[in-house]
């Protein structure tokens, strides 16, 4: 989670809502990918981090799946990045702050229960304070 | 939809699920973008027929959000591509057949009832049977 949070305080100094995370292979440990929240650099609201994690680990790999990875990233999913980290069978995720506004764990376990989803193994608070911290500071800093 | 359908036609001679769609201008009505499911041309399990029709559109109006669109899709989008759809704000959203498997509509408009969610206004069910065969017959092939 640190390197998630190193990649948040990147996206932090770069005017982008701070949002870090990685992808690691759950075998040999190696980080796959680092990535951040890239929605104005990108000029695209669904860049989210989550999303440019997969986007770019499915082609570095070229797989269509990331069997055997686990996602580190700073804040709940939302909604969309949730289907998606499901969509490419990540096997865990770990999160850091809750997002009680846009956060999507909660629907998204309501939707895994159908049989066919692939089901992410899910779990947050990881660092939370720390994760929750640069998030309400970039807010301030805006208003 | 009958755009739509041809893209669906394109992705079937392709070896790809046969699901296409369009994104037009509600204005000007206008065709912004044409695309298919390209899941196994990118190797990419998240990269459906929407999320290729957002990514390519928001480069190509080098917009984050895509207000005053409208998107044509051949089958009912999974709870990604739905939420996806809504989190770059796309007007309007009408979709040929149903999926009663992978289907998120139900779920999402479960999610978007949220104050702060986008409300991407969703009619089912557009050519359906058109839609549905084309998806039929290329599992049919696959057998």
């Amino acid at each position: 989670m640190n390197e998630a949070i190193k990649q948040a305080i990147y996206a932090f100094n770069n005017n982008e809502v701070p949002i870090g995370g990685i992808l690691i292979d759950s075998k040999t440990k190696e980080i796959i990918h680092r990535s951040h929240n890239k929605v104005n650099k990108e000029k695209n609201a669904m860049y989210h981090c989550e999303i440019d994690l997969i986007m770019h680990s499915c082609k570095a790999l070229s797989r269509k799946y990331l069997h055997d990875t686990i996602m580190f990233v700073t804040l709940e999913p939302c909604l969309m990045c949730a289907s998606a980290v499901s969509e490419v069978h990540i096997d865990k995720l770990y999160f850091g702050a809750y997002d009680n506004k846009n956060g999507g764990i909660e629907n998204f376990k309501f939707q895994s229960k159908r049989e066919h989803a692939f089901k992410t193994e899910i779990y947050g608070g990881i660092m939370e304070n720390d994760c929750k911290t640069l998030i309400e500071n970039f807010f301030k800093k805006l208003r």
